[in-house]
């Protein structure tokens, strides 16, 4: 797969880089301005301590970036490269206090990114070679989404929508504020711009009819067993030819995984992807530059 | 322990609040504002659906206030509290739009934020009766390591440092570019202000030694065996009385830490606390109010 | 049609509120601090000059709230309420110099965003009765896109997708860079989440069968005549049975708006909506309040 | 007359074009980054559709830098320049993906502003020849009042006071909280600084004679018809000999506004200028880069 | 003089409050939150530890507000009052631990700003009798220049322009860019809009007399001796009738200020009103409340 | 001493500069607009006109690349170089007019800074010879702390906490709300991360021997007398043997510090350092470029 450089709003990517840095820098490097001369330079590499699969690589180089603009000889992996343990992750040259001093939060964006991408990849391999896709959801960590949605892809996994505004998913709630499935697809349907899907969330064979008669786009199965998405999925073949996408939710585990993708479901949505991934361990070792 | 609200920067956290709200808000719940009536008002009651220790909920709450502020009876447990499954950690009334459109946010940070204060309490409880204490590190994820270092307080843990400005902790690559461990901290003194301590991370009993007979005040004990620690505790007290703090680190699991507290170090620092907590789950249920 | 004040981020609002009191006030409003006494209230009472369709009026509501938060009595029209000449559009009290020094900014969004509401609502008074709504473009003015897209509601208009993240538009330039309409299309759906439609847009009836054929969600027939468009609406039911959008777009005027529409599309958008409304005229009077 | 680049705050202008790249863009341009390869570039060129003046050719091409530092080959048109339709208003080269990203963001501010200049210039060329201004009012778009009155500058009319602080202005209310003309006058030249002139708008001659008794510096003839307007300079003549500023404001239009000027005003200010000028039909060609 | 409540940007005061809360407060006050209970509620009261001028009382409440909303019992004196050693300045009753952690951050403001109004305060007395007034300049410390300009009102003084916009006033680069003393007031003027006045800086009789024939509005006289400005004077009454305002500019000292204003100029201007004000010793005494 | 630039948030830096510009600059220099070409190029430079010790050099120049990115040819003298009147301290060519606009903002910085580092110096080479340090307090310009504590480092001074996060300093109120001395200071170590020390104040003998004895690390004697103080570093070698360290503090002049330091206290902390330090006297001096 071509890897591409998005067109999106760097600067907040920038932004985001920046808070960090002012997070863990407070109003300067005390230990490092007191030891390191000021211009010493070094050469750093990043080692893969574990297998897995890398994202964060750029938000990783934008900050010590961001501390040096001078950062040189950059040779680096990309995001959604699988990685393995010793593996060179990157190398680079820079000033050494300015290196010390963004290593840590340069570490906890990667680390914590690869964490993601790499438990969506077990995720995504799991279910290799059935017609189903694996899916992220708005259970983000606050203030991360951007990166956090960016990392599910670079583990191979698609994205659920961005937030409230860019798709409608109708849950229990506004079904009964609403009075009823068809009523509130209809609702939904003027309310939103035309370029939105309606997405329906349904728990039994008898909401799934209604949302398909109503005409959903796409339906959520919500904790429902194996057999009764076999059901569902046969019968949107039954009565939309499988035009409307069925979507399982709720106690997605690896354990699994395999046998509900294997029910003919398009989409396997997993909030742990991003709630609950545990960091991926990379460390950072530095050589100093030496005069000959 | 009493429990007390903290002065701090609360612009800070309100801040955090309304940026997270903006990123899964886009500009406006497309949902809710189609199917909800906009004067629906409903009770929304918070239920744990793990045991755990609770971090967030000032946090919580705050989200919701952001939307609606005419949030009404408000009950809730206080962050630390341990909690069961099927808890009600909190109940209150509101505009539902308003609660329907915070829920995700609310929830994210709520979730993330008790996981770290439950992992922590379980490291916690590991060492009970030991006088040793369990310490944070600045592994925490970006932009949110204000909350995360209070929710490893609500867990029963300590923090270390907040940041590169408040605490001096020399590691391999300062004591290399300053020459040695003595020269190292007595150029730390001389630049930190007269309230911070020194701190030096130290791999073997030779620079344990020198550290401690350079003054430093503290001392990290970097990936020892529990011998080795043992030893370095027995030096402590010979040379300074114990006078000088002794802080474990690396290589800390659950399954080890007894022992590793045993061995008499004063503090043990795990990174694993913030970054690699997995989140722990609650869920909020709604109930529209009717009309009598 | 119910009116509902619709859940979104509020402080976007503020901030844009904010940021245009600033922008007129500098650093204080030098008329009136030398010559209105600082405790001086009066009746304030906003006078429509024309015929209109009222948008922004909670806007300019909270302009005067943001310099003086005991504006009292408060009585008004509601967004998108139809107003004549000589209507009370609202009458409020509060201190005379908030209310000098908040009149001019608070007009300016007032008579813009009602202009722009007066607008849309002759564009879809023009095509009463038909099975057509008239929609909104991107061609907003820089930083007021949210209120311009609610102007438009506010005046019986629908709105197109709000950004370049919530809607996927294929255009002639992206059909180049793909090689084809149909796989245009294919790549789109893959890398949009899966709630987006894809939307295409078409210059004559070769492309529009393509499109059709490769399964676009909505068409854009872009700036084709009438007759054109007539075919294109018979060929859409000839092949999805109008399942499809169609979406005409260019050279819509008043004049031509309503034989566009009896043309079959489903949609007909509209840049000068936004782009070229010229200002609704609205004035405020202000009565002192008098002892007695 | 020379064209200069006038020193401001730069650093606003680059948050404005950030603010309205971010309001388009959402998280990224989904069409584009779907279809159109990382590292293809094109060339663009900016053609206009209708005659008019420029304005806004620097933010303009700063959108796209905020997009793509790596621009090349700009050559362009400046502010201030009369242009004809077909006219190649600008040409450069680009990456694909970054200028059709930010097209639109562009186009939205230069349509806007050169309508702007073109309104203005028509006014400006309607009063030529004769010794009399055209100037703007505070009646401008907010957010955008720094480019819309340097848009009035590029169409050859003169600006207003720019806010609240850089100026006073005496209106009724003032006058009726001061007491009268004389003592607002006196009281607000006593809270000025020394370099601000006062203002008093006036609606008859009985005022004017107060007002220019009264010393002030300019007069605002507020809504006078022309045989009005012909004795007030005439008194101006008698009183001052000339030496106070007769401003004309209120029921301006192409029509009326030579026959105004000739009355002897100095200035004539035209609310509509920025409140109800169409935007300038500009658009964007785009040529792929070709190999060769 | 009647004390006004001046209609400025309110928020803007609440943002330089709230950043030098940040800038003080870190992420809290550690030891307040040690030691002080969360509860505890304390009577503070503010006390003149000097003679002086008060000025940044509203600051200085506003810090307290900005951590206590629940601030009561407010009793103070008011900005320009002139206070005496041991005086109550002010007195109020809030949380302990908030009034401690807001103590500095507020002294900082009411010190500084209370220390120019103080130092303004007598040169203004200095001068008590003569027709001049005392004015300060833009030498203020960066980013305060709002409230100092403020002190220096509070002290009895009067404001210059507050920036480089809102005010022309040419000096010796200017005039030798534009081409000699007339040429400069000429382009100024038009390019200046019609409430601006044109002030030169001239350094001997001939250059007034260019400058005062060409017509600026004001002439700074700058560093000249007395002997001349009497003749500054004298030339001004004979060619203007006095009309043009002279300012006094450079070299001025409590000692020789009344010697300069008895030479006839209309105004003098001080710069060590705002960079070289020493603060103005004012200290907070706290009591707790005690349950009885 | 090797001078060193020290890794720190210059983007915080950039900040401050923006807002001071942007503070003094309003919508743009209206004098240099008007009379000076825009391509005119200048040489600028900065000549002492007192003698002193410089700080805040980098944010001069920072303040006119922000500018004109395109300063050329620059040389200048070092933070904490002690210059004389009549030195050139830098020099610079750039474009004449963000020269001029940037001026006043680039002065008001270095005098302030280097009156702050002129005035520690002169504490500091008045306790010349002894074992003793000067040191600052919060007692800082709000915004501007970072600046100035870095200016008291210039002078040769050293600094105090930063904030009231990175120290713990328990007064009086603090005592009395915990009950005593010992358990506040127990207390606070609890509170507190591990890397930071406890500074307690006292007034009398009877306070300093509580707080030794209760393990304090610094001690903080408030407004003694120097008998008192000679007293009070005689018990802390009793009973610490003089690893606690004692800080004076309260009625510190020039006259007095020597004596004070001759006490043998480790530190004297100096408010008026930065509350009330006069500017030091810099003026640019411009010379425009010739063709010849």
């Amino acid at each position: 797969m071509q890897k591409q450089k998005e067109i999106s709003m760097e600067s907040t990517i920038r932004q985001t880089i920046t808070a960090a840095l002012a997070e863990d820098m407070g109003h300067g490097d005390a230990t490092s301005n007191a030891l390191v001369p000021a211009e010493a330079r070094c050469t750093a590499r990043l080692i893969a301590k574990q297998d897995g699969v890398l994202s964060g690589i750029t938000v990783y180089r934008g900050v010590f970036e961001a501390l040096d603009t001078a950062i040189e000889s950059w040779q680096g992996r990309s995001d959604g490269d699988v990685i393995a343990a010793d593996d060179v992750v990157a190398s680079f040259q820079g000033n050494t206090r300015a290196i010390l001093a963004a290593e840590r939060t340069a570490l906890n964006f990667l680390q914590h990114l690869s964490g993601i991408a790499t438990l969506t990849r077990s995720y995504v391999d799991a279910i290799a070679g059935l017609d189903c896709r694996v899916c992220d959801t708005r259970k983000t960590t606050p203030l991360l989404r951007v990166l956090e949605k960016a990392a599910v892809r670079h583990g191979g996994g698609t994205n659920h929508r961005y937030n409230l505004t860019d798709g409608i998913l109708i849950k229990e709630n506004h079904i009964a504020a609403a009075g009823g499935i068809a009523t509130a697809i209809t609702r939904a349907r003027d309310h939103a711009h035309h370029l939105m899907k309606v997405e329906v969330e349904v728990t039994n064979m008898e909401e799934l009819r209604q949302a398909l008669e109503a005409g959903a786009d796409v339906i959520m199965l919500d904790n429902m067993d194996n057999e009764t998405m076999r059901s569902a999925v046969a019968l949107n073949w039954e009565l939309t030819n499988g035009r409307v996408l069925l979507e399982a939710s709720g106690n997605v585990s690896l354990a699994r995984i395999r046998a509900m993708a294997e029910t003919g479901v398009d989409i396997i949505s997993v909030g742990s992807l991003t709630h609950s991934a545990p960091s991926l361990d990379v460390s950072l070792l530095i050589t100093p530059e030496t005069a000959d």
